[in-house]
């Protein structure tokens, strides 16, 4: 008898289920929910104003989710809900929110729905810097070594900063909370009626470790006395490993959703790291991107390595196991957003529209024309900063070759290499600091989309490109891990490397790297390095001293 | 009695005779007549094909523009012919063509009629680039050190690399020829009947130095040992300094032209030199610059100095007894053309046309809302290299401090900054030299049209920006030499210096620097020097391993 599973994917914007048939991986159904919050930025709903940089969420948007897509997949495949076997979450991190003991959220409570403090915080929200940059600065100023997981550096995204920052603006709303959970822990703790606290969220953005813990009383106390207790008082849960059962569904909420009172959920996870399994990784040595506005680079080892610049290293962060390793590149497909709202010039809007394309793929098709290096031109990948390597948000873009005939195809087409480049700064990065990296898989919106862009990374990297077997990567992850929750008597797996293997999908084309073009590229990649390191290792501020110059003008 | 000069100004598509009274400068009347034959640079006349970079142009043409429109301005304004005291003209140049002893151009003869090499070689036929790459190598070897006087490299637009490309490729042509001229000294020919050499041309074009002469034999044989007499062979005719009467018009002129025979006629300029009196400078200290798509760099002194990079150096060469010193930008308004062109998105066409402005317009318009710094951005003005200070045509456009936030006005901005640090380079690569630059004067269609942009230069020059009185400044520069020519006797001038002084002119609005302004571009211009000597000076010659890379590709 089939057996399915359910994974549910938590965007920035809304939810989606996917009902995924167990051994083939094959979507079955699938139904989206906008948040009907969306982001809140500038606004609380009651009126009040946010302040520069905020971003807030409304938890309950995140159960209506549940409640509308499930019963929604149902009803799409005729599936009956004993054959639905488990279900598992993937969500944004670090998206976090305050809650008393029982779960309930701090801004549901009247007392608390004025105070901005008391909502989620979103991955996105960046309020918090002045914390990020103190916490860093007395981090290491202590010589704390477990900094060195995350590439030396934190992000004001994650956890701390954020609790930081709600106990010196509202230390009410940090006295009244009994827990500070990510939203990715929280949502199956409503499914479950139990809190945990998985090993992912807890690794990469609250600096949890394995085999050391939190960092300790003395650190936290040298931030502020008033957190000296922090892990006791507000991160009590422990932590527990990725391919875990969190608990059954609860009679409630399997009324709601129509499904039986205790199906498995599986522990929560994260957006990016589900996807790994998704394609079928189930080992070290091979690399998964997810490319989309930004791009995560995922590997596994069979150690934690200390790699400069890489987001971080967590030991059951992606696969149980193995330490996980993280690093990013804070913009990839926002490049080209930008480049299309302000650089495509309107005879490249009608050419487009004549031709039945929107402007990405006219330029996209133009770009294709052109053999490796024609343009003249090399970008650096830095409008939005650079997170890997160089964890430097202050770091800004440049593009340099032009002439009187450069056209916009050519400068598209730099930026596309520019990301190219940076990915493979990250993997050479890895290879120099221990980590073997030795395949490729692409995933993410763009990797479905861009034929042209997939193979300038096959032929930049000069190794061979898979692409994910589906745009949903999330949601099957989310159901894979479903079905190990579930354990192979119920029809599910007890292992995930298994359940990746037999549902995790790529497509049947692969990229091949061109031999001529990956020559090409590796003296373009050289000149695209010695920018790099110029630019962005100190040797000229330039970017930092322009954005001083801005911000004071 | 009032009296009147008639200026006429050969650009490279058209002609323009501006009737200007003498003593105020002031424009009486003005016609244009536009080349039949234009830049030919695919085909000759009766078919045949040209090679790539050839640009050629018909004599006839010219000698078409002084009975198309003297006739015509005489008529428009109704001055009788006798109080038209002289006539003066202003060429392009390095143009140059090939003639017999009577004048005649050797493609008006039927033998030459389908050699390409009969024709007006146009100051931008770049087809002689080998012969100049060539030439530079050979004068550098040698030590020559009249070379030092073009900024250590001439260009393939002037006389030498153009002739020997003639000896190279149609030694029949160079055999025929009595002489090789500057279509600036044919065009008093012919209305003279006299052949003369003028002193810019001759310094500026031909490596003709005052105390010194033309490179020697000696020299010449190194190139070619056809060469080695081509000073006797071609260019026998002496060097007449600017300001002096080439002659007076001939009878056949006169009865074309509807002027009295025997108008006295002044020796040949080019266009940019001979804007330095049309605004009224009459001595050293006060650099004009005629800004268009690129821009030209006058500058007088009273010795000639050896500046590295710039264009040229040469005594009477803007007017007599200074040594007038040249440099220049290859490109200025041609990046702002581009830019509209390649990188103006269709919802700023649109808003430009609902305010009834062109592009160029709109873009400045929100430029100009900005304040200094604010965009973050910092430019390098190469996207056609660099003429002065750096003589690199390899050198290519940069642009860094992109964020996603960038607009295009701020790339616009960012390019109008950039070609006003070019120009403060080359000024304080000047003063570094010992060539005073105490007062800037701007000229040329820019000047007249952008005061945001004559805003930025002041404040990053930190000198008042002067604007021409005219946009006619070549015409009325050659009607002021004209004035001199027929002189004080006649109703003119006995010299220049006054001349320029009561018939040049500048607008009376001046752009003052702002203060702060100033203080914040010292410091925009701090970066851009530390990138141009980066890029530009051999750090990191990426630019030009570009280059070779998409000359492979």
């Amino acid at each position: 008898m089939t057996k399915y599973t359910i994974g549910v994917d938590y965007g920035t914007l809304s939810g989606r289920a996917v009902l995924i048939e167990v051994g083939t991986g094959k979507e079955i159904a699938s139904a989206v929910y906008e948040y009907p919050h969306a982001v809140m930025d500038t606004l609380l709903p009651c009126g009040k104003k946010l302040g520069q940089d905020w971003a807030l969420q409304f938890p309950q948007d995140y159960v209506d989710v549940l409640t509308s897509t499930i019963p929604e997949v149902l009803r799409q495949s005729g599936v009956a809900s004993a054959d639905v076997i488990g279900i598992g979450t993937d969500f944004t991190a670090c998206t976090v929110l305050p809650v008393k003991d029982d779960g309930t959220p701090l801004c549901d409570l009247p007392e608390f729905a004025e105070n901005p403090h008391a909502y989620v915080k979103l991955w996105k929200h960046h309020a918090a810097q002045d914390k990020a940059n103190r916490l860093n600065q007395i981090a290491g100023e202590r010589g704390e070594k477990w900094l060195q997981n995350y590439g030396g550096k934190i992000s004001s995204e994650w956890l701390f900063p954020k609790l930081w920052q709600i106990l010196d603006e509202a230390p009410e709303v940090y006295a009244a909370m009994d827990h500070f959970v990510e939203a990715a822990d929280w949502i199956v703790w409503q499914l479950t009626g139990v809190q945990t606290r998985n090993s992912c969220c807890a690794g990469y953005k609250a600096m949890y470790n394995k085999a050391t813990g939190y960092p300790d009383k003395a650190f936290f106390k040298a931030l502020d006395p008033r957190l000296e207790n922090v892990i006791a008082d507000k991160l009590s849960c422990p932590v527990t490993p990725l391919g875990q059962k969190a608990g059954g569904l609860t009679d409630a909420m399997s009324k709601k959703l129509g499904l039986l009172p205790g199906t498995a959920v599986s522990i929560g996870n994260v957006d990016a790291h589900v996807c790994v399994p998704a394609v079928g990784i189930d080992t070290t040595g091979k690399m998964l991107a997810i490319i989309g506005t930004s791009t995560c680079h995922m590997m596994m080892d069979t150690a934690e390595k200390q790699v400069p610049g890489m987001c971080g290293v967590v030991q059951d962060g992606i696969m149980p196991g193995f330490a996980g390793h993280e690093a990013g590149q804070s913009c990839v497909g926002d490049h080209f957003a930008w480049f299309v709202d302000n650089c495509c010039p309107a005879s490249y809007n009608d050419a487009a529209k004549a031709k039945g394309m929107n402007a990405h793929e006219y330029l996209t098709e133009l770009a294709g024309k052109q053999k490796v290096g024609e343009h003249g031109l090399v970008a650096l990948d830095w409008w939005n900063g650079n997170r890997s390597v160089l964890v430097d948000v202050d770091l800004t873009g440049m593009m340099l070759g032009m002439t009187l005939q450069t056209k916009p195809e050519d400068m598209y087409r730099a930026l596309i290499e520019a990301t190219a480049y940076g990915t493979r700064m990250i993997i050479e990065n890895y290879r120099e600091h221990g980590v073997a990296v030795e395949a490729f898989y692409a995933s993410g919106g763009i990797s479905q989309k861009n034929p042209l862009m997939m193979q300038i990374y096959a032929d930049v990297l000069n190794m061979d490109v898979k692409i994910a077997g589906t745009a949903q990567g999330p949601a099957l992850g989310s159901a894979i891990f479903a079905a190990v929750a579930a354990g192979k008597a119920a029809g599910g797996y007890d292992d995930v490397f298994t359940a990746a293997g037999e549902m995790g999908k790529v497509k049947d084309v692969v990229y091949h790297p061109v031999a001529g073009h990956a020559k090409m590229y590796d003296k373009l990649f050289a000149e695209y390095r010695i920018l790099h390191d110029y630019f962005g290792r100190g040797t000229n501020d330039v970017m930092k001293r322009l954005k001083a110059i801005k911000a004071q003008a």
